[in-house]
């Protein structure tokens, strides 16, 4: 007897791609819940034999017998429809960047926006299960991590906390996502021909995912310089990180902190020092790959962090987290 | 000193090629005429040192001494504005389909809008110069062909003319287009993560540009079958064209039927017996690849015909046809 | 306790694929079989955590208690290695085109090369579950279809038994592919710059998977004009395909005879009347996806058959044919 | 009456695109010179109506009164040939980076290889216009700039120069090429499925072109971190440099600074403070664009420099270089 699993925005590339992990997942199913008012048919996505969909209400999904959903919506359909789910009873994984900051200033400062359910955001436990998955077992609001700092935190936090970057040099993250990471919806930008045989910037220094990046690596804005590009792919994250090291550091020597943190992590692989990862090496899967380059002399670092922005980036992130707090085991579906 | 030429809609893919043609041609500069009450700064496709930009009024032209327009408009753009221009003395050569169809009904039928301009449908002249040049001459209103009949009527109507085609067992043109085909918006269908690693069929049997093929092929609907397809690539258009030769042809006959209509023909190159285009031999060129390969003893023929749905499919023909009515040689700019 | 399969030709695409299915599998698990004598490191295709790698010996497999094994390798090495596996008492899926045919002057006239083990013409199973399941059940050499084949048969033969193709007029088949259709080798026609932005058709009318879609469809080959033409995508087969239907029928006619020939197939899916699938519909599955449009007044018919390459077009139907010949539920590991 | 010049290499994609630019220039055409002993027919590249093709020997070349010859070769070929031609009278820019470094030492060490011909490094000169235009006026031997080098100096000697880049603290450099800068020929590594849906790092802190950006722009190896990485394009470079500019600087000082170096070049082109150029700005041109953002309160700040890696990045800057050694307008046959 499978557990049923609510999706909202299941149209959405992080909600296909969350419907079809929960398709093979071991103990869950998946129910669509129907948020949209002027949905049409799309039986495009959503095929017979699929999931059954329901309304996207509390009482409905509470009727289904659903005890947890998945958010695959923006922040301001997330900050409005949590507190009805949590109040019937029901956890909460949210994937977007609803609750992924502390509070309802700094969440204004980066998204322009004003936070609409910020009493919320002190029981929110970001969902970055390396790191708090002690926390997150017992929670019933997880804020899954956004797929840009999911790749740049896995790589930085180990360093900043062995003291490896010279924090007086700062970090540069050059970070490189495929275009389903903007979301599936019509806009010039996003349109193929805009799209193909290109390569852009944006939101250079002022992309929303820095402070969730701050806030886990320990470092200062001041000591981050972050760009977001676009690659002309469907799906996939990859960093480039530079920092300068200590003297006397080898690149054995950082390959050995990162095994050191993730030796017992079924989704983080480090690579042996001298050797990056692609985006193929992490295409559909829930994994994160992280490789060194040291120039010793110097202390030139450059780090490679990789994931599917659909997989550890988000969907897969997601599920990981709902088997934490359903009880599971971790890699439940997921490997 | 150099003929001002008026281009409305310069923002659009087929604009935007015609524009970059006039820069290259000896002739010819463009003046950009801003339709759009609602425009606003777009530098990035426009930059200083570029072409004038005047609002597109039939006084705003003539002013500043222009003596023809290039229409890069969706159809009932052309309908609305081409008799001003005409009216002030200026010569139209217009891109969509609102002046390819002989009769209101048959657009009405096809479009599935009225005709707003239906008097002049009688003026104006299908600009296909390999077969219309004699015509389009003196014109003052020319309809630039479609992308998809260009590649299909210069590769059908010499076999139909010749009696090479067997019409009782048909004629099926499979067409494959690039997405700037589409025109520059913003629409979930052509964004980049619903194109790419995809490849779709669209208006099977019912594209409107299907009129247009039999009108210059000289082939019956019931003989024709038209499929349009669209490829995860920004240009060019190939259409793989089958028919049953009569017994006893060969492919050089075939091949020899095309190069005897096309020998003195700037544009349309005849591949030798056995080879077929590809869409790299076409890009960014005003070319009409051809190539035939024929199964003898049966007579299975397919015909591949090739062009940039950009180049001859659109800007580049529309350019041959300002050339024809300028009274310039018709490669000028071109080659 | 998993059932240890062995994989011959585990760096190709198909056999990457099949790896990676078979890890999802409930009741199989891979072992890489090592044929090449020059084989290095290649720690990027496979990871530590991954599959055993033995030998490609007949000795060394049984010694692994392998009782099957997956050929992904090209014809002239399944001739020469197929025998020795089945004299060691392993069962062989075979997805080269080395056993498809039935004599070896048919694979001599179209695959250019000598029959190398004719004496196991006979014996082989042409895997296409949905006609032949029966006769799979019992056999020891599967021969896997091609990926043209396999959309092409699954359309066309519904047809043809049905008397709904109006045999004069003929049959289009006009096929296109992405690029990991021929194989994983450095080849400059398949180098990225050579694909992109590109679209070419090859072995027009003379495809070796032509004489497989004949004996299938029973169609003869004066009755078939096919094509095959490189998408720059990865991976997907779409074809569509004309033929004259007789007067009076009716799309919902040919959607009927797919219903009654599909209705309790597990990896075919039949479109609604008018409606034909796209290759994201297929993509990452072992379905072939099947949509009908009829012009009824005049019988022209387009069908369009979808599948992935290396999904029902290769590694996905060698598992579904492996579930068979081992006694699993025939969709194990592919839903 | 047009002047020949040779090209060698014109199968490659380099030589391909210099042979188009010569095409369209007003005083040049190209003369093929033939240097593969092996070369079979490939009418695909090289169509009727083209260029003439004779074979690459020095007198060859001077019989067919060519004055100058473009090197798209390989540096082994280049140093191999190059002595020839100049003993023959005949100019040569050589576009490999055979003569880009200053001794045969610092050759060896980053190219691994010997160079056969340093006695030809004192004469070489470095061309790139925007500062060495003056030398190579009477120049015979231009070595053309590598593409990363050429985004890479235009961005960086302007700052290093003015003191805007905290040297302390160094220079970050992500580079990302599209596919064709690697050349043409066939490796799995460059294959279609191989690179399509992926983006991957290599050389990182050891890329060949690294000394030849030292060179130009004044940095120390150990200030400048140099990473080139593959875009799934076709051609286009961009590249995101990261330095720390003293406190008190705006951006505006920073644009000044570019404008006031280049307000006389033809080919380079400043954005506006806040903005930054993508790969469409400039494919299929000569031109560089260059735009800036910064943080001033922490001086954190991000250039983005971008080429067509075939236009300004190879062929294009090739043909401005043989424009100057011949004496004519630096654009010719460039707008």
């Amino acid at each position: 007897m499978s557990i049923p699993i609510g999706v909202v925005g299941f149209r959405g590339y992080s909600g296909v791609e969350a419907v079809g992990i929960l398709g093979r997942h071991p103990a869950f199913e998946s129910v669509l819940l129907e948020h949209r008012q002027d949905a049409g048919d799309d039986l495009k996505l959503v095929r017979k034999g699929g999931p059954r969909r329901i309304t996207a209400s509390p009482d409905a999904a509470r009727a289904a017998g659903i005890e947890a959903v998945l958010l695959a919506t923006p922040p301001e359909v997330s900050m409005d429809v949590t507190r009805g789910f949590l109040e019937a009873g029901i956890k909460v994984v949210d994937l977007s960047g609803a609750f992924r900051l502390r509070t309802a200033a700094t969440y204004k400062h980066w998204y322009k926006e004003e936070h609409t359910a910020p009493d919320l955001l002190a029981e929110a436990v970001y969902g970055l299960p390396e790191y708090n998955r002690g926390q997150a077992k017992g929670a019933r609001l997880i804020s899954n991590p956004g797929c840009y700092p999911t790749a740049a935190n896995l790589a930085l936090r180990p360093l900043v906390t062995a003291g490896l970057v010279d924090r007086a040099v700062g970090v540069i993250c050059d970070a490189k996502s495929g275009v389903s990471g903007a979301g599936r919806k019509a806009t010039l930008k996003n349109s193929f021909c805009e799209v193909t045989e290109n390569f852009s910037a944006y939101s250079i220094l002022r992309h929303r995912h820095v402070p969730e990046i701050l806030l886990t690596s320990n470092l200062f804005e001041a000591e981050l310089s972050f760009t977001a590009q676009l690659i002309p792919i469907d799906r996939g994250i990859l960093e480039t990180i530079y920092f300068r090291a200590p003297k006397g550091t080898t690149s054995a020597d950082i390959v050995s902190v990162y095994q050191a943190q993730y030796a017992e992590e079924p989704f983080v692989r480090i690579y042996e020092a001298g050797n990056v990862p692609d985006l193929h090496a992490v295409a559909h899967t829930n994994f994160c790959d992280i490789g060194v380059i040291l120039d010793a002399p110097t202390g030139r670092a450059v780090v490679v962090s990789a994931i599917d922005n659909l997989g550890k980036g988000a969907a897969g992130q997601a599920i990981q987290n709902l088997n934490i707090i359903m009880g599971f085991d971790e890699t439940a579906g997921l490997l």
